[in-house]
């Protein structure tokens, strides 16, 4: 039995002790209060910042929050905002799970766009709402933050939509397990839960003794037999291929922590490797068997013939949205594809539910490694930079992203906002370590400038390099403020504002030329005073008009070493725009349907 | 028959009329697309502006919108700011609704909380969500902002708990009815509504014939016989109580549209008038009959006593929220009490469902104006401005809002955040034909911000005054990119921000020193600069950091004029607050039972 397949099962182990715990233990042995259980558990968990705003009804916890020495509270500027940070911090502590609380209503409810992108997105963020007390639930007044007419649970049935699970305290007694329940399903399912906590309850003292167990991320164990059945299966089909396999990583590898299960699996069986738009950064770039990026119909020439082919195509994590696949432009008959997913394995035609990728790969790993003589010597394209030579000043799409593959560095964070920046920065080849977070799936503009917030935390707490923050200037204009933040806390982005006079991104789709895409045009480089706390931190802010500033700017060192917050307002065309993004664009707007109409 | 029965005898033939049509008329005659058909019927109810951001699944409609030469398409800097101003636009313009234009997901979730405020203050809004065609909301492909789980209704049901009716328009044939229905219940009721307008539907072809007949804002009749005797027991009541009646006018006469109604009821009964705080501005501030604000225990001495020793109350438009009633503190006893609403009447114990009070005023009116002799004795007390004499040169609340009162005109627009403002802004006698509006019972921070930019865009429709905002520096914080649209669009408030540095509010319900309710320190004089437009628009801001300065500011003809928007940073002391919100504060701390942690 594999070690891996011991590590589940001890897990299953620690599950089953809590619950017997819980029947065993009378409450009061060694008292927590409710509010320090959860933190104590977020701790566990490897949280170390909190995210969110303090309003009436959760300023009780909040004292908690204050007074508890291993978390760090975010104040944010507003809720939205938290919520993306909490996105942002989880993708790139990929352990860990983001956390926002917010208050009663008028809090929570501006951040459900947020908890939404983490839903779909698939990132653990655990939302924390203080609401009225237990007995006010009861009586119902017409408290400030309701509707009026009594319904205190609208704003919990309207969450519940978008968490995988929720759950209310109201009761000291099963207080711990709920807490515990909720955090499992986050971190194991990698979704947004919901939790109302009412004021009475965050210092009730409940038993402290299931702390002592710690809480699992690892998956069930797959099912031993089926998994050994499909572990042949795929070893047949792996032999008929004749050793001739592409892999393709997503999203999900990304989200369910499979990053070090997929790099020993590529590295014993030698197979080829390429990634597709949201798994991106998911295998290190500048492995030496990477290829680039596959997304169906708008792949690059020589990777699409590459990819397709192969004689077997096996994905791990994949996840098939519009602008994750060309707009569902992948070219792989079934009958050559096999998918290694969470929960469940797809080999050709055939689905088998419950064995999930997790525990899977290291087992398939050791089943195909002597394919590695062959397999191994399957050419992969070169994912190199190259910076075309333009006769043009202007700083063009074409050549701003491969520019500034040439600026990253090793564990750099980058971060790219839905329109031109997350199609821009695709076809740039990372460094080693660095990470990529975008939003190709939910697309929320704006979700970028919180994520960096986030994620920058992130960065920090992990030892990661600089934080990168790509994102236009339609874009950041939902978002704004909280640079403010960033500032507060100390932290040192470099934000480039890609200023293109509005949303790119919807000129391409629809309406290249009406004003409903335009915006204002903000004086960018005065945004950090604007923000600044006090005038208390350093902060630099340039505009780059041309190819010539932009590169004299990249390459002056003290820019590059990041010792301040720092603003590049990065003068681009309003048209202009990645290849990738015009052509997902225009297959958007056929299918919108739209007719003629711009 | 009165004509005001006639009134509502004429709606409801009207729309008997309307049903009928729907039934005759084959699809084709006279044909307008189901895009501007809804434009026109806007248009109809007075709708000038519409608010909201583009977005994939909106883009053929917002054509629609640019093409129609009726209303003005305002783009927001993000949904949740747009929502507010749809808010705000709706409250001035009081027959009329505000309109927000989002997209699928990540668009109209952002928007949430606005829209759920809006429901709970019951301000008609009209939300119109662009979503996918009819066809892939059938056959569900993994689009992007969708949750990936193919649950393409979620965001519909969950907007449900917050819209007094949604539709959506998935076939031509009942299209116009749809349309019709919704408008009708969002000012009818005074609520929030929602509609999904699928891309392949704008552009479909219906008949016109509906749009001849125009939509009722009037509530049905009231049924006549009860009618009639609730008159006649209110009048039993007012003849017991030998004509000493105390009028206390609420929210609700304000957004169900009965001021005038209201007007010609104390002026022809000569009953004294006390307002709340939410029914502030129902009644002219300069009627020599009105007496100020009843807010239960919080009231001044002097004014509680004259209307809790009236022998009859008759309460109009009601809402007893805790803010907005001392905390549940009237003390007014049932059996001296008249509750006169919307849809239903209270006479003492007794409950009379089905009248309501737009209908039931000019009756009632006709009835007790023979009391008038006897009831406009009745002394009010004086509701003048006074300025305090303070020894300090710091700017306090004591003498801030007051000072403010005799800056204000006839007819401006004044817009008040949750907090020191909304709370301050209650002991102002306001001039002839002010309005102010707040949000006392939803009280989320940041709305008047966007609020503030629908309110001045309606009070140039309307012929109002200035627009005046004030807001802390913790509530602008949320919502502030907004200022940016006033500037584009030309607009000229004049925004007082009051830096306390923080969450004043939440300082005074708990955590006076907790560091969670500090806030970043703004450089809040270059904010306009940041924001402006190409810096095409005219600028002023100043700080005011004594009595002295603000006097001669506010006592500047030129910055008086509001000849361009301008910004006034306030500087005030963290900890103080008005007396209202102290008081109101401490109750509220106490509610959440959270113990002594500050």
């Amino acid at each position: 039995m594999s070690s891996n397949s011991d590590n589940s099962l001890k897990a299953e182990v620690d599950r089953l002790r809590l619950e017997l715990q819980a029947l065993q233990i009378s409450t009061g042995v060694k008292g927590i209060t409710i509010g320090k259980y959860l933190l104590t558990r977020l701790s566990q968990l490897g949280v170390r910042s909190m995210f969110g705003l303090p309003g009436d009804f959760n300023l009780g916890f909040l004292d908690v929050v204050d007074d508890f020495p291993d978390i760090d509270w975010v104040g944010n500027c507003n809720e939205l905002n938290a919520a993306y940070a909490a996105d942002g911090y989880a993708r790139i502590k990929s352990s860990s799970l983001g956390v926002i609380l917010t208050t009663f209503g008028v809090g929570e409810l501006s951040a459900v766009n947020g908890i939404a992108g983490a839903f779909s997105e698939m990132v653990p963020v655990l939302h924390i709402v203080g609401v009225p007390s237990t007995i006010q639930q009861k009586t119902k007044p017409l408290l400030h933050h309701t509707l009026g007419d009594g319904r205190f649970d609208a704003y919990r049935q309207a969450a519940s939509h978008f968490a995988i699970k929720n759950a209310a305290i109201l009761d000291k007694a099963d207080a711990a397990k709920q807490i515990d329940d909720l955090l499992t399903a986050c971190i194991t399912k990698a979704r947004p839960v919901y939790l109302n906590l009412p004021t009475d309850m965050v210092n009730v003292e409940i038993s402290s003794e299931r702390l002592k167990i710690p809480l699992s991320h690892r998956p069930p164990s797959n099912p031993e037999q089926e998994e050994e059945f499909v572990i042949e299966l795929i070893e047949e089909r792996v032999k008929e291929a004749e050793g001739d396999v592409v892999v393709i990583v997503d999203a999900c590898v990304i989200r369910h922590d499979c990053r070090e299960e997929v790099k020993k699996f590529l590295k014993d069986t030698g197979f080829p490797v390429y990634a597709t738009p949201m798994g991106k950064t998911a295998v290190d770039e500048n492995y030496e068997r990477y290829g680039g990026i596959y997304v169906g119909s708008l792949t690059a020439p020589l990777i699409k013939e590459k990819v397709e082919s192969a004689k077997l195509i096996i994905s791990i994590g994949s996840l098939m949205s519009d602008f994750n696949t060309g707009n569902f432009s992948y070219n792989i008959p079934k009958r050559h594809h096999i998918e290694l997913h969470s929960d469940h394995t797809l080999v050709q035609y055939g689905r088998f539910d419950g064995i999930g990728m997790k525990n899977l790969l290291p087992k398939l790993t050791e089943k195909l490694k002597s394919f590695y003589p062959v397999s191994s010597q399957i050419k992969v394209p070169d994912y190199i930079k190259q910076l075309p030579q333009e006769e043009t000043s202007i700083i063009t799409h074409k050549w701003f992203w491969p520019r500034l593959g040439f600026f990253f560095k090793p564990k750099d964070v980058i971060v790219a906002d839905t329109g031109t920046s997350n199609f821009g920065i695709l076809e740039v080849p990372l460094p080693a370590n660095a990470v990529m977070v975008s939003q190709i799936l939910w697309g929320s503009i704006g979700w970028s400038v919180g994520s960096c917030l986030g994620a920058a935390l992130a960065a920090k707490e992990v030892g990661l390099n600089r934080t990168i923050l790509f994102v236009g200037d339609g874009s950041i204009q939902l978002t704004v403020q909280e640079i403010s933040v960033m500032i507060r806390k100390g932290l040192k982005p470099i934000i480039f504002i890609l200023n293109n006079k509005g949303y790119t991104i919807e000129r391409m789709i629809h309406g290249k030329h009406r004003k409903y895409n335009d915006i204002a045009d903000w004086n960018w480089t005065s945004l950090l005073h604007t923000l600044n706390d006090g005038n208390k931190h350093e902060t630099a802010s340039y505009t780059v008009h041309n190819k010539r500033e932009l590169n004299d700017l990249l390459d002056d060192e003290s820019f590059a070493s990041a010792s301040k917050i720092q603003v590049v307002e990065v003068i681009m065309d309003a048209l202009d725009a990645p290849l990738a993004l015009v052509r997902q664009a225009e297959m958007t707007g056929k299918g919108n349907t739209y007719g003629d109409g711009s």
